[in-house]
């Protein structure tokens, strides 16, 4: 990456995938803790471990002038009754914003504050999401069939602070009940 | 637009336009000087006004914490011999980055900085462009027949220099030359 030249990158808006960069891939073993139910994660990683999503980090230089993006590719699913979804989290930077833009899918962008103040946006194709400042943010995808696909942008300092929500979980979370997404209280939610 | 709440906002993939708002349109009219061909410039005005392109603009709070997104829909045609494009601009706060996101039709992101480097970056469906800070920009529609159509996302306080582009120009224009896009000098261009 070099500083002060353009670039472009090409991220195919049917799958999200691009031919010029290698993916960060988050799979079910990287999330051990993340989804409601321990025991059917356990039991889906006995038979072999699986990609639940996989993410694109240009390395732009981490400036407040400058700005982050890739897609995400969140591939359809459920760990129990729990539809896959991304870990989540806050920016280091609490105060800075997110857009995401769907291209392919159907999903959730699941939003927190610090003070539980929670939100949350249905995504489809076309549909371009703003994340205020202060918010943790996670993806669901709600398909039972097709991956979610969404194009984001932040501002290239923001960082990303994992830990609380790895430690603490969205009070949040959306599981699947007579066919169809459900949002409920967390109950493994802690302060 | 409330502050700290998010929205979701649909921008159609296939034609950029938003069932939600309102686009800005810049008609052939606003653009007085701004193509190379100041007669083929009047006479087509002499024929009736022509929308040359439009885009969104969401009111998104101008702070560094922030991000303003949209769409922008470049239409297909030619003033003399110079293809469609959009005025350009430099951001006030020039060391601030943007992110093009092109979801269809095919064209051309110019940049230029104050110190008269150029960079260009040609965009078809799914090519993303990183605009570095400092650089001005502007999309050009190479395509005969369709809309070129832009995601993009700025930092929300990065605000308009119209002006310095309005004066001096760009230093380089696409025009059709053998039925082919060629970049050439601007001879209007000016210190």
């Amino acid at each position: 990456m070099r500083d002060n030249k353009s670039f472009s990158i090409k991220f195919n808006l049917e799958d999200g995938r691009s031919p010029d960069r290698t993916p960060t891939r988050r799979m079910l073993s990287d999330m051990k803790g993340i989804y409601l139910d321990n025991k059917a994660s356990e039991e889906m990683l006995g038979n072999g471990d699986k990609c639940i999503y996989e993410f694109f980090e240009l390395g732009i230089p981490e400036k407040s002038s400058d700005l982050a993006f890739g897609t995400t590719i969140l591939y359809s699913g459920k760990v129990g009754n729990e539809f896959f979804m991304t870990k989540g989290h806050f920016h280091k930077k609490l105060q800075t914003a997110e857009v995401y833009y769907c291209t392919k899918g159907h999903g959730y962008l699941l939003m927190e504050d610090p003070e539980g103040k929670t939100e949350i946006q249905e995504m489809t194709p076309g549909i371009s999401v703003y994340v205020p400042p202060n918010f943790a943010h996670r993806s669901i995808n709600i398909s039972d069939t097709e991956p979610l696909i969404m194009f984001f942008v932040f501002r290239a300092d923001a960082g990303h602070d994992y830990k609380t929500i790895e430690t603490q979980g969205f009070r949040k979370l959306v599981i699947e009940r007579n066919g169809k997404p459900d949002i409920i209280d967390n109950p493994k939610w802690k302060e």
